[in-house]
C-alpha cells in the first residue's frame, strides 16, 4: 500500500506540471493572438493586457521549475521519467520566451498608433500569425499524445513560416522605399514579423524536446532553424 | 575509500560540466566579436567561420545536457547539488542562443556587402558589441567566482546596453529616411543591433541563474529587461 501512495503521489506531481505547462501554453497562444490582433486594430488596451498577462507566464515558469527540481530531489528519478522533467523545464523556457514575443509586439502597438498598419501589410502579419500559432498549438497537442510523428512533422513545416516571413520582410522592404514616412512604422512591423516567426522556431524547439523525452534521442538531421531574409541584399 | 573515491568521482563530473560551459561561453564570446568584425568589415571569409563555429556550440549544449542528465541519474544529488546542474543547464541553453544571434548577425554579412556599412553606424555596433561582450564575460567570471554582488551588478547594468541599443536604433531610422538606398543595408544592421542587444539578455539570464544556484532563491526586483525602441514613435 505504501509503495502505491507513493508512485501515485509521484504521479500527481508529474501530472500537476503536465497541466502547467499546458496553461502556460494555452496562455502563450492567447497572448500572441492577442498581441497581433492589438497591432491591426490599433488596440491600446488589448496591448495593455498582453503587456501585463507575461507576468502570469513568467510566474509560470518559475513555479514549474522550483516544482521540478523538488519532483526530481524527492523521487530521484532516472531513465523516461528524469527525461520527462528535464523537458518539462526546457519547454517551460520556451513557453515564457514565446510569451515575451508576443509582449514585444504588443509594445509596438503604440509606436505604430499614429500611422496605423496597412491593410495589406496587416493581412501578411496575420496569415504569418495563424501559421506560427499552428505550429504552437499542435506542439501542445503533441506534448499530451506523445506521437513522435506529429513532432517531427511539425520540425519540418517550420519551413514554410520561414518562407512567408520572407516574403513579408519584402515586402515591408518596399513599402519603406516608396515612402520614407512609412520608415518608424514599418520598421516595427518587421520586428513584429520576427517576433511571429521566432514563435515557429520555439514550436520547433518544444517539437526537438518531446522526441528527446519520449525516445531518449535527438531529432536526425539538421533542422530548418533560419529564415532566408538574412540574404536580402539591396537588389532584393 | 570507496566513500571517497564515490564523492571525488561526482566532483569530477561537476568539473568537467564547469569546463564545459567555460569552454561555450569562450566560444560564443569570439563568434560574437568575430560576427561584428565581419560586418563592419565586409569579411565574408570570417563570417562564414562564425556560421560553421556554431555547430560546435549546438554540439556542447547537446553534450552538456546529456551529462548533466546522468550526472542526476547516477548520483541522485540534492539541494545545491541539484540547482548546481539544473542551472548549468540553463547556462547552456542561454550560450547556445548568444551562438545564435552572432550566427544570424554573420548571415548579414553577405546580405550588407554591396553597399558596405557606414563608418559612423559601424562605430556604434562595435560600441555596443563591446558592452554585450563585457557583461557576457565577466557573468562568465561570475560563473566561476559565485559572487553574488557581481551578478547582481550584471543584471543591473544591462540597462547601459539598453540604452546604447536604442540610440542605434534611432540613428538607423534617420540613415533611412535620409535616403532610401539605405533602406535595406539599414535594417539588417536594425537586426544586427538587436541581436547584439540581445547578448545582454542572456548574459542577464545567465546571472540571474548564477543567483539562483548559489543561493537557492531568484534575485529581488524586476530586471530591466526590455529597450525602449520599442516606443520610438513615427516623431521619434
Amino acid at each position: 500500500m505504501a509503495s502505491t501512495h507513493i508512485l501515485s503521489a509521484y504521479d500527481e506531481e508529474l501530472q500537476y506540471l503536465t497541466r502547467r505547462i499546458s496553461e502556460m501554453g494555452g496562455l502563450a497562444e492567447q497572448m500572441c493572438l492577442d498581441a497581433v490582433r492589438a497591432l491591426v486594430n490599433s488596440d491600446s488596451a488589448l496591448a495593455q493586457k498582453v503587456i501585463s498577462d507575461d507576468v502570469i507566464l513568467d510566474n509560470g515558469e518559475r513555479e514549474i521549475q522550483e516544482k521540478a527540481i523538488i519532483t526530481i530531489a524527492r523521487r530521484q528519478p532516472v531513465a523516461a521519467d528524469l527525461r520527462e522533467i528535464v523537458g518539462t523545464l526546457r519547454i517551460a523556457a520556451d513557453l515564457e520566451r514565446v510569451g515575451d514575443l508576443g509582449k514585444n509586439t504588443a509594445k509596438r502597438v503604440i509606436a505604430v498608433q499614429g500611422t496605423g498598419v496597412p491593410r495589406k501589410l496587416a493581412r501578411g502579419l496575420e496569415h504569418l500569425s495563424d501559421l506560427a500559432l499552428v505550429q504552437l498549438k499542435e506542439v501542445l497537442d503533441v506534448y499530451v499524445s506523445r506521437s513522435i510523428e506529429k513532432a517531427e512533422a511539425i520540425r519540418l513545416r517550420d519551413e514554410e513560416i520561414d518562407a512567408m516571413y520572407t516574403s513579408l520582410f519584402r515586402e515591408l522592404l518596399t513599402y519603406m522605399m516608396e515612402d520614407p514616412r512609412n520608415i518608424t512604422t514599418c520598421t516595427h512591423l518587421l520586428f513584429c514579423a520576427k517576433n511571429i516567426e521566432r514563435i515557429g522556431d520555439h514550436a520547433t524547439n518544444i517539437a526537438e524536446t518531446i522526441y528527446y523525452m519520449t525516445t531518449g534521442a535527438q531529432p536526425e538531421g539538421e533542422r530548418p532553424k533560419d529564415d532566408s531574409s538574412n540574404m536580402v541584399g539591396a537588389a532584393g
